[in-house]
């Protein structure tokens, strides 16, 4: 089963700075603790700033993959065309937020992307990320 | 451990009903699966379609219980009491949604209840209230 | 054939308060004579200020009577979980208000209620009431 | 007793048109039924496309007849100088719709023309028109 | 010198109803008085409820006449057109209104038609027509 | 002279939790001093975290008390339908709030309430209640 | 096979006035360049300053013609009637602007129209309407 | 006969700066020529740039004065303590703008002064004032 | 203790004029009345139609006093400088409304200078000023 | 004769997915087609799901290309960015787009781009491309 | 080189009170420091919590000065007054603000003065000031 | 000293095209001037049309250089991302714009990148980036 994690904007900044709300482990070494605990998932990690760049990501693993864990970071609220890759997409995909979006700026509440997405999982720091997984294990 | 789940305007018809879109399991059925599953949790489970009902059992459980699993419904979009409560109590709650409420009518975009839980998880069907669970579980 | 008249809120207080505007015609009176005109219908009336019991007389009589006459009062303009039960519900429901409900506040303009309803009846005073029911009567 | 039925735009092509949402029946041949159904009503019936020949109409017949029935059809969302030609005039106006026009597009949601009615009939098929008879009737 | 003044959606009832708000002069009585006033001018009057028909006479007399007062009625609001043919024509405009439209409705307050005129005379009675009639004399 | 207090959602965890922002006493210690302070006054208290038993409560003093000493919470900001109750019956309300609403969450702006009360004493504690108190003595 | 040609408010006035913005030529001599371009194309050209009136012509050609071109002027941005008209006809309407509408005032941005035409060509010229043609010819 | 001409901000720089705008007549030198062309009228000119002096100034003539000639410049958008006191005075207040503010920036569409003036006169330049004294002159 | 009371614009027209709303009771009446009663404060008062002169003396009294008590009329919905110099200044304000405007035209919602003060009294009379001071003596 | 098709996100998936909305053709097979019906035309195709890189290559052919065919997909609504590069470039731009955008969501409704484009074609499938490609060569 | 520096509301409290924020260096100290820094400069300083007062100052000095450095406090959000009084005089403004706007409440965001000033420096603290004075002297 | 001075999109075209409104002068030239003026300072230079580029270079520089000056150009309006970038990172950045944009379109207005800077500098030409890094060189 493959299942592809793609990050978005500043993300590749987990766990070195703003620690106090993020914590202190990297993404690169959760990652590597999810390939343990599910050894017989075979995992792509994809992680970019460039809104494009998430497009030809998802383009590349959304029509053969099994599921796709997708954090837009601050692309979240003003992408369209992300949004419109989902939908043109076949693979599954659960968005995921590390901090609650909605208990934060107003323009966070927002969203393009949600609507296109199998479902949305908010605020549960990087245990997101494996609930996510879990429910497109048990949900293929 | 004791976790309650409480459910808000109309989910009493779950599986009996709209079968289309929620499926053919009741809730009651849901929740002995969950109880067999984690044998070790004490579950409690409440549903009522009246708002200050929801406070009512919010207050009750919310400073002692371990884990609140609370799916609005409806109250959602327009219980400014429920989120405040949610504020009052001390147990962790984490929203949950069956349905992708971001795909469906422009007011369900809107949320004075989210901003207040710890997390949020919406569109996973029931599955959404197992992995609040995990969620709970694990972070205790 | 069974008809269910539901009231919302302050509803109650029809006949013996606020005579200039609404009559003073109690609704007690008013069903009596609707019994006496109709003998073949099999009235059930019930009233509640409270939001979620409406809910419950709705998802009790929802699904084996022929017809809901429902007047939602205030929560006309706020309740999402009613909209949300009619949804729900496999028993025709016409809403209907005593006033012009267009000719008042602008906040009462505002429903998300009427979209989820067979259609509806508004200004017309209490005999808003006997038209809906001569529609459910006929249509049925 | 001097009854004016009065369609605004697109309602002359109902019947032969759209089958599918408005039925077959064409409104000539419902007013000749309501003719025969209500004998003693003297029917005038009045279709324009064209908004100031609504109200042209509306004035003609607004302060002799004993009531009018007016179907706005799209002129209902954009037209004031209708609404203020209903408060000019002293016989008292019936809104009707056909369909549930707060079930369709959020443009619909808005009326110059509702306030200024004695009340509205929205949904309930052309069986609309005929309730609003029923209440000028009994109402006079 | 030529002067037209044209009349919009239902002010042809001027005169003859609601002779509270709009006293019981009727306006071609108030022409008349005008015409006797200024002997000199060579007045040319029209009125019609139809948008598209106030569009053709100012399009008619919009680039002979010295000089055009307009007043909209209810079309002030809702006219894109009527303000684009104000744009297209040469001759100048001044709008006129009897009542004072800043202390009604919250939608009367939108004008699509005020930018494009010379100016607006607004709230001061028949008066205003004459007004705009000594501006466009001496403006000459 | 009779007085009722009436608090909504939430108000009775006071005293007792978030002892931070709302102090130590609960509101059943602040009656008893109200009741030695005021010993000419028959109080009269209720607490509810239901929308609509708030309205029953209303309706049951608001004809025969001298005044209501009304606390929203929550509902302050939703509900539509308290507002039409206080409307309706004929007791002086005070609204108040121990907390500034004004300096809190942007929603907590919107009222359906105040405009229906006599007046509104925000933002000064639990002396809110108490100037309350002594206007509807004096006012009497 | 058969087009018609419908123009809105205004267009009458194209060639002979504003020619800085929209040339000399009018809208006559282009259509008999169009003839002449198009010989085996039965060309219907209507122009009219009155909403109700294009409404009439829509529902004259709407059922029978190969295709229709629609300017609508002015009454793009607030006829709801026009649109409900052309989601009832059965030809194909292409809808033109010769300017580009999207430059100019903010409410030239909004259509109740372009929802409800095959598709729309904006600020091309006189060559949006051969453009429109073209593709009326193409897709047939 | 008493009239007051009340200026608001900048417009004492009229005719010395943006000559091209509002001409090279100075305010002083126009009201010399009214004064001379109305030689019956007592006039009272004052001019101010600070909000509040202009509502002295209008409680100080406003009971006494026949009229009030009111330019609020800037303050027309702003200041709802002018219109405030607009509404106490007695005196007849028309309001008038020398430029067509309407086709000026978006946010000169709102005033909260309007609605409590007797009427408006805008566009019309220093003629402006002019008519606004002939119809104080003749409504007294 | 020093008390000072600041009324903002148009309140120095207390009690002579729009007595039907108002009240015969002149500001300085008042004042002498509190005086009397409250002979152990030293009370200062102050009243000025100019926004920047409310500023003035707020700053003058804001660092001494022991309260204020501020009615700032029309600049309540405007004002975002009074409001900067409340949460400048350290004695605490409360802002009083004699009439409650919360009731009034939909502008009065909105006010930049409650969220800067201790609390608001609003729609209780000159009764408002005499809770405040209480309020402000038992807290001091 | 140098003409540039540049296409934004997402529509290098044309083709092969989603093919019963867009057709089973690819963009590249599209192309080819062109370049045998237009042999004299010199084609440049680009397409990238990258923001900034349509930017770079606007900017490439922006000052020497004859003519820029856009479509910019879901950056259209987005991107202020592209918007400024269009007006900082001296070829024409004509945008299209192969579905109607106005009949899909709402906030397809607003774009940065149109108003600085030269003209725009919608919802007219591929042959879009070719129509805004012939007013290229047509309006060279 | 005669270069003005005016400030508005609260401004002159700087340096005594919340000095957390703003530090304790009192403006008139921080100009005794420009003029030594900058002997050339014939500096010119106005402090004023009346807007008008700060309308009369930039006339004073708006047609003879070199510059005007303005912080117009609060009424940066309130005042088209100021923003008409800069865009009539001569001399360049540069508008300043010692915090970062911005980044504070919404309503901060709202500008009617920034647009007509040559350019605004925010949130660098005292030094705002003195990076216009440089660019006021460099672009002389 | 090490200061980053980063352009956003469009800003690669400066000097060569709209020379009339943004001067003949290159940004590599501008750089080689401040090179000399300024020989101490370490200066990078980095222009990208691509958002997520900027935020690449952003984070690149944004933990080691002392100083940031960012012109976003047109991403100002849209980037949520960017925002996020500059809260992460723990250089300072001072936003700088050529022209000033708030006496450009409306959207311009709103900004998700002003509130995480320092400060803005806005409308004051190429100087805006020099007063900027004198900023950053006296403020370290």
């Amino acid at each position: 089963m493959k299942i592809a994690i793609i990050n978005g904007p500043n993300l590749n900044l987990l766990g070195s700075r703003e620690t106090k709300i993020y914590g202190t482990q990297t993404f690169e070494n959760f990652i590597e603790q999810l390939e343990k605990q599910y050894p017989n998932i075979d995992f792509h990690y994809y992680q970019s700033n460039v809104e494009g760049e998430l497009i030809n990501e998802l383009q590349q693993v959304g029509f053969e993959y099994n599921g796709i864990i997708l954090n837009p970071g601050g692309y979240t609220h003003t992408s369209v065309a992300i949004g419109d890759c989902i939908a043109a997409i076949t693979t599954p995909v659960v968005e995921v937020h590390i901090s609650n979006i909605f208990a934060r700026e107003e323009f966070r509440k927002i969203s393009h992307i949600s609507a296109k997405c199998a479902g949305t999982i908010t605020g549960l720091g990087l245990k997101s990320y494996e609930l996510a997984l879990k429910w497109l294990i048990e949900n293929k």
